[in-house]
């Protein structure tokens, strides 16, 4: 994990939606990428904001007040305590930020909940 | 700051090389887009690592030992006191993630010195 992380590549290694693979680290958190379809699961996270890059497709943020609708290039940083559930109607690839440890799911858990995996 | 941000439009916000615009934060750190060519100066940040990802263009990041060549869709991160200096043939942009207060040179200074400016 001490080389460039070329993301596309690291994409390719993943093989179930909404399953986020490790490719590196900065300080304390981690980069993620991670395939999505469909919708995740409404959460939220009190200790940190989640940062989402989309890298390819479309994805939309549910917010309870508003959904932000992302394409490829654009970034959204939900702030830290808001409800939110991302969904995209076809698949998508993010890049995702979060201090190590962070669980995916927040407090809502389920089924959607993943393991911290490198790849 | 708190909607979606477009990176390419970001991006055509800057007008002058090696000066990041701050396009957002996350937690206790800056996004910043940057418009590079040339070669910048010779630093390391003793208490941070160095996030770069390649939005358009290449970027050589230079090591002491050896040069890494990161293409768009690239991540390299300089671990924290490694003596780094990025550079570019041609214009390339760059995605930058530091802590709020990171001085992008550095200990070195010098004219590339650039303040944090919101875009």
């Amino acid at each position: 994990m001490d080389d460039k992380i070329n993301l596309a590549e690291k994409v390719r290694a993943l093989h179930e939606h909404w399953s986020p693979g490790i490719v590196g680290y900065f300080n304390d958190c981690t980069l993620a990428v991670v395939r999505v379809q469909g919708e995740f699961v409404w959460h939220k996270h009190d200790d940190t904001d989640d940062f989402f890059l989309v890298l390819d497709g479309n994805l939309t943020i549910q917010l309870r007040d508003r959904d932000v609708e992302l394409a490829a290039g654009e970034i959204f940083v939900v702030p830290r305590g808001v409800e939110h559930c991302p969904k995209a109607k076809e698949e998508a690839h993010v890049l995702l930020i979060e201090p190590r440890g962070t669980v995916n799911t927040g407090a809502a858990g389920g089924d959607l909940t993943a393991a911290e995996v490198e790849i």
